[in-house]
């Protein structure tokens, strides 16, 4: 599969910092200048903005990849569509559509509003012992992804959160992100807060074992159909049709990171197109980031469920934005008393 | 002066508890149960959302407080006012009333719509050399800043934006700082990232030069009196009238929050109603605040200009109030993701 991404023409670069050189200098005005990039205007425009949450499971889950049961992965979607979780309030205080999105949950779902039923198969294989999908699964993955935000884009959307939700998928994107920028194992797979010893132990001997069957995989599609998840073949697909019809995306968590860790391989200019929103929970995330030269917006504490660092990241691109579409007055109000 | 300021009764504190202990544990969690116990309800709600920016000049500029020039204030208050600033764009996209007070500016504005005109004096007296006000000027002000809280929780507000926008502000914020909480006054007033080395060398000996007039005071009025300027005084008065009323204060950057530490001096039950939104571009803000124990929302670099951070505070508020008005469906829906 072919992806034409291009990198937003830098001419536009040096209008759009002097239309911003009156805004106090920090990420919003960052953000401000990165919109105007990507939509490749002097106005840019924060467009029917949508969260949007891949489930899946992990067949490594038996092997210990996560010692949570794996029933908390359906039960995550159930909560989302009934509407109960922090994420829905957030969406709803800030007028932000949500879409959960069944990439491959091991549970059947009833078909109802909000739920897009794009299941592969109930879980990936278990990647101790055999790759996590067939070829062809990969590909239907990766395909669906990049419909979905060409769908998006044909709805006239521009601006995309994105997470992953499915017990064990850390697991996986440790994997995938050691292998794709060859970062420490264990710093990306390392204890989360609330990680009992044990169940850290038994993980780590599960990656590598994992990683002893295959060896360190360089192809990012190979590293994918060894090691991923549904739901995070479909984010690196979603990732890479976005940027494909210039919509910014904004990644929560650590797995979507990783999944822009797999994307980059793929095609490198997806870069320029993500925003990312918040700290997971274990410190590998940081260093993940950190290889894009990016840091993440809001602190895991303030934003601990996954899609609500994306969720808060909307007011932020959107005051960003306004920075531009109003700049006749824009002016360094109140700089003065940031000093002094 | 007295202010009548209770501490939140905590015997609603297990049963909120309980009703977010399905909400993933973070600041928005906490918020919640801050708001509930502010508001003494199960269902807190943020209503006429204002963000109010004291404006004041300084006598000790003369003297090396700042190395910027007096005017930037006034013009801030203009831009301000013209609509024109980062500030301006937040408040429209998150729909949050804006107000700016003149406490003490030097400058003589024509009235208009925006400008709420409380002028004690243009500016402050030179603290190197003597008091930085009179007496009179202090219960003025102070009492000011109350009656402007009370107005607003009589028009129905409950969440009220504070900060400071004046040139030689945060110098003076210092000196009462170190006058309060007793952190060492080079960590308080050491260099912003912009200060040119000679301009914090001259601060840093007229901060000891006033010192050594007067000696470190522990009385709070009088320490206000000796080196606050207006602006400060009435974001204490505010500050605790808006504790006398439960409305909850958002403070955003040093100023606010070295007013926060003479006005918990007063009533030290006022830091129940205080949230901190954004950190100063100075280390010693974070040390400041910890004297509280509170860290605040937002890092310097999304937040870089005085009130923003208080406005951004806004949606993770309303989300927070949302957890409780719409508890009955809450779970903890992708926490899975963010483990294992």
């Amino acid at each position: 599969m072919q992806f034409r991404i291009e990198a937003p023409d830098p001419s536009l670069h040096d209008t759009l910092t002097a239309r911003l050189n009156e805004v106090p200098p920090g990420r919003v005005s960052a953000l401000a200048l990165q919109l105007g990039l990507v939509q490749q205007t002097l106005q840019p425009t924060v467009r029917h903005p949508l969260i949007a949450v891949f489930a899946g499971d992990h067949g490594a889950i038996a092997a210990g990849a996560s010692s949570l049961p794996q029933k908390l992965t359906w039960q995550g979607v159930e909560r989302l569509l009934a509407g109960g979780s922090l994420l829905n309030a957030a969406c709803r205080e800030m007028a932000l559509a949500l879409s959960v999105i069944d990439a491959g949950v091991s549970h059947d779902f009833p078909s109802r509003p909000g739920l897009v039923a794009a299941k592969i198969e109930h879980g990936s294989a278990n990647y101790a012992l055999e790759p996590a999908m067939w070829r062809s699964q990969l590909e239907r993955a990766l395909d669906y992804g990049r419909a979905y935000a060409h769908a998006f884009a044909a709805r006239d959307g521009n601006v995309l959160g994105l997470t992953a939700l499915g017990v064990a998928a850390e697991a996986s994107a440790a994997l995938l992100a050691h292998c794709m920028c060859g970062l420490d194992l264990a710093l990306l797979a390392g204890a989360a807060p609330d990680d009992a010893s044990e169940a850290v132990a038994r993980r780590e001997a599960l990656l590598a074992r994992a990683l002893s069957r295959t060896g360190r995989i360089d192809d990012p599609l190979e590293a994918l159909r060894e090691f991923a998840g549904f739901e995070i073949v479909m984010l690196v697909g979603t990732l890479l049709g976005a940027a494909e019809k210039r919509v910014l995306t904004v990644l929560d968590g650590f797995v979507a990171t990783a999944a822009l860790a797999v994307a980059r391989r793929i095609a490198p200019e997806v870069t320029h197109y993500c925003v990312h929103a918040a700290q997971g929970a274990r410190e590998g995330h940081r260093a993940l980031a950190g290889t894009f030269g990016a840091q993440p917006l809001f602190a895991h504490d303030l934003a601990p469920q996954a899609g609500l660092g994306a969720a808060l990241a909307m007011p932020v691109l959107r005051t960003a934005a306004a920075c531009l579409q109003e700049r006749a007055g824009i002016a360094p109000a109140g700089r003065g008393s940031g000093r002094g």
